[in-house]
């Protein structure tokens, strides 16, 4: 019998449930070398924990995150919680020597972020963080397409991740504008794509950004007046440059009207080019140089078994994975690293890293010059 | 407490997995009135079956499906073997007072499609068809959208499923191609189309069909010489009437080179028109008429929590829902049902009502003339 | 100095100055063996002729198309008047031995076409119908696709051309609802399709037909009560078989709500599929079979320099070229036909081949079933 | 009968040609208040010059563009050489007293744009340079829909404009890369995007830039050795602040493999979005918040009658325009303004701001830092 991996999750929202199903679906269509088993399940209060545990079967629930993380049952502190507490329950958790998984972003700043990184090393623990859209077939497949020279140098990559649901200026002041989550669309989007070029070009070097917030005040509750100033970016927008060469546009916003998943780039290279929008996940676009004269286009490829991970969920082409299969895979690639399988990225480092960016972002666009991410600490 | 609903699965191949999935999704996102079970695993051999079961986490395993049939423990038998051997097992079912959940075509012809049902109703017994499809909220909005007016009189309806899996000469003779089971594309592929036409538009009073085969010879085995003749159809086709007054074509082919999950159709009303295509599952693409001048244009509509059942997967709208989760939906609905709650449709009769339109469809091909769906007992 | 081809001009609606404009265009772009000039233009008065020659800068105007066809100056009669007139114009002009150019369709009957094919064949002339889109260089792609061997045998055609111009109950009766020009949409769309159809894929042997009237009665002014009943299709639709042993369905619609260039089909071969469609007729997409695991899927091609008659008017790929573009290399290939070169197809005889079609439609429909186009003289 | 506007073309390329036939459709589609009439051509040699004359049908041709400039019998100067030599022969021309019609970028330079600017009006002449995109109906929608509101505030612009066409290594040095013409991408390309900036959003007040060549030496002549140093761009990208506050990114490359013709933005308002892309150039999308739950997304408008200056080609929408057509729109707003009518823009002053925001790009790419358009003189 195969050993358990106890979690102590933390956090029922979106993601939370999201996290929940994407355990009990990974051990049912994967072979995991470990049984991933929730444990516990923490949120704001008792009764709102109790309640999810219920309807998520998991056995026990806490008003308390602390209870979980000092819960000798947990392996595992799955964090889903506003990007504002990752920093206390990760470090807690660290401290009490668990293996961390937690959302992006991972920290409301590069120097948080550094400080888990650094704690979790410290202590040999493994970390992992939630970028989910990096588990998608069709990303892995980008990555492949560019390791293998397919599409041959990468001369620049213009990616955004943009959606709308700050664009209502109705929309009331929530902890996603809590400065003290580090920052807004930069953070909460802006990561995403951060993490997309980094995982799909290499490394960014420098970068000049800006970044602006176009409703400036929200009310404190739908309805209410506009009344409590907003302090972080609706809109972010730099010019990049990655350590091998490439160039690019990296963009983010939530106030983009009209945008519900735009998590998209253009990626060209010297022999090829790829397109890929999340709007649309199960497709990816592939130009390739060199084709029969008159035949010459863009490949509309569709998700199939022939890709990574596919064939685990569906047997046959098209017949589409969906966002919480996305996260699926996700997990089994954390059991898969908890149970001797290969390292799990991102981890906190790489989050760390992703970080910089964002950093390098708001510095660029408060001091208005090129910024190295090297000047991030 | 509530109390369980306990299911005995018959096979384990794509359908059966994906049941798996399903009933395991299910509980976690929706509040049902039962709590599902898979309590049995029947398989061809007890190898098979146990090998499955242990990975899909179901406690027992048995390579006789009448130990599923004929279990005191089981509620609910759910069937997704091979097309030829829907009736036998449901039969068996029924004679054992289970309610049945089975995979479509029901049955290889509309006389054995009304046996089971018959057979069923006699003994007050649930019955549940996997038309899956039709659970996606995207075709749900196209049957709001025609039922409550907002795109007119229905005066066009084509439909068409298509995919290529057969297109490869190459493919061996499988169970797909047994006459046992009845038909070819059209029972496998053109029910689902059959099944979204009745459900968005109402029946078909009578049509007018073609079949053909373009593979007339397949091998025994991959690689092997083509030697066994095809005797059912690769593709066939109808012209369409409905009872309401609406016309249309309704098509199948499962040697649609290229096409992997086209199961799509136009719908033409007097006051708009509505597009819906699988391959794209998660958007709808809308017309009304009235519009400003200059503004007019179809909508592309992503699917989101606005849609009936979405909103139990993902709080956010374009975040895609996939395959699995669209049945996860028709087992909630099923569940539903046997705790009380609204009756489940398609059932077998419904089922039947579809087999005869496939009957006329083959009918109609064989005799060269218009058919009335009233000629199919 | 290469010789004038007279053209006397017969109309000046939408079509009529489509083709003054291709005239216009043609000599420029293309190298051509004569030199086309508009004498003359005639339409239903003499008064609006002046004025639209005005405008199209024709040098003589008219308002009786019997000086243009008796008219010594003239060397091609082209007629592009509401259809029921093609006839008695064609017939007259045939008569006095000019070459005869016709907008699509040639006549309400193919009886009428056969009448005219043969009264032009005995006298030796020329004859020219306007199905332009065939000319779209994607047009003449698919067709290349299919001749080279490319996509394989050709399995099915799955064709339509549907609008939406006559979808508003609102719209008065007017010449295209009069019985005499013979037919409604499938005379007036249906003949585009299946002049696709046989074009690409090759001659029509039997078919089986619908066709209904949606909105059957219209008022005689726009706003007046709807008091004449519509005796035409609104809808037609038919399973086809062809010569060759391809099969598939042909469909038009003028009530097709929100459509308005839909002449689209999708071929399937044994070895790839080609999707054409009109409303992006600057674009084909092609599959085909055997390409690398992985990255298989629908190649967008977009017309280019590669394509036939494209680099006439753009040295760029996807540039873009308009409707009237293509008609204007309809009227190069006319002048080509003129000046000694390749024989032009569609021809009267072939517009007579389309017309049994239509016919075949139309009698298949009135008697329900299964008519050979040998039936149609 | 109305005056002529007598017209000396100077080159017959790609654009020679075009401007051609936009002169000769322009006429035949639209009422002018002037009779055009090209009376000359010069090319390179008076060989070239005669053979396109005879093509062209213009009357007369030389091989030195000066005869043009001094003709008397030319009105109006259209200039359509490659970019080096737009600015002496404009000056020439304006010295002349003729009015300049020029392609686009204007000249090398923004001081250079300037000194042909000021030139032209101390003469109190007519100037008009050829940025066709923005004659495109579904551009002038765009606009529309900003000017009056139905977007709202706009809050973010991103545009770009990608082709290709020197993204094979193997293409050799031409005069796109001479320095002598000023840029590379960003001023073949990325003045287009910049015009469509302005032309919608309005002026850019400061921004910040990077450039880069990645095909850095090219051959003199295809097939040779690459030994000639590139010394301008091929990909260029910026941050931009406009006046009104609106923010975005603008971007061009012309090594973008697979890109043919994408000129492109995304036009983010606090009431609604828009999506334009001139590889579709008949389609624009738009998204009005506000809609029924359940309906929104963005709608698919089609171009037609109902949009400024289509009709005058097509009276049914999606027939689709081609691009030699949106510059026949462009000469018509030409002989507007020369009859009388309303002034055309962009002039050369409005090329000279233009050219201000690709110097100020490629000023801030080399001194790597944020520049106000008004450091641009």
């Amino acid at each position: 019998m195969i050993r358990p991996l106890r979690i102590g999750l933390v956090g029922s929202g979106f993601m939370g449930r999201s996290h929940a199903l994407a355990w009990r679906i990974a051990p049912l269509v994967f072979e995991l070398p470990v049984r991933p088993e929730i444990v516990v399940l923490a949120d704001r209060t008792e009764e709102l924990a109790a309640q999810a545990a219920r309807q998520l079967a998991i056995p026990r629930a806490t008003g308390d995150w602390r209870d979980v993380v000092r819960d000798p049952e947990v392996d595992l502190v799955d964090i889903t919680t506003p990007n504002a507490l990752h920093k206390e329950i990760a470090l807690a958790a660290i401290e009490a020597g668990k293996a961390v998984y937690c959302e992006k972003p991972l920290a409301p700043s590069a120097a948080d972020a550094r400080e888990l990184t650094e704690a979790a090393e410290r202590m040999g623990l493994s970390t992992f963080v939630g970028f989910n859209y990096l588990r998608n077939p069709m990303t892995r497949l980008a990555r492949e397409l560019v390791a293998s020279g397919e599409v041959g140098e990468v001369w620049n990559f213009r990616g955004i991740h943009a959606e709308d649901y700050m664009s209502d200026p109705g929309v009331p002041w929530s902890w996603r504008l809590d400065p003290a989550g580090g920052a807004g669309a930069v953070a909460d989007l802006g990561s995403h794509i951060i993490a997309m070029a980094r995982f799909i070009v290499g490394p960014i070097d420098e970068l000049v950004a800006d970044v602006d917030t176009v409703v400036t005040e929200r009310a404190i509750t739908r309805g209410g007046a506009p009344v409590r100033p907003v302090e972080v970016d609706d809109e972010a927008r730099a010019l990049v440059r990655f350590a091998n060469g490439a160039t690019g546009t990296i963009e983010a916003s939530w106030v983009a009207t009209g945008r519900k998943m735009y998590l998209a780039f253009e990626l060209t290279g010297s022999k090829g080019s790829i397109l890929l929008n999340m709007e649309r996940m199960n497709e990816l676009r592939l130009f390739v140089k060199g084709q029969k004269a008159g035949r010459e286009g863009y490949v509309e490829i569709p998700a199939g078994p022939d890709h990574v991970d596919y064939a685990a969920f569906l047997p046959a082409p098209a017949h589409q994975l969906g966002f919480n299969e996305i996260k699926a895979i996700e997990v089994k690639d954390i059991a898969m690293a908890m149970g001797g399988g290969p390292a799990f990225r991102p981890d906190f480092r790489e989050a760390y890293e992703i970080q910089r960016v964002v950093d390098a972002i708001l510095l660029s666009a408060r001091e208005r010059r090129w910024v190295s991410i090297d000047e991030i600490d």
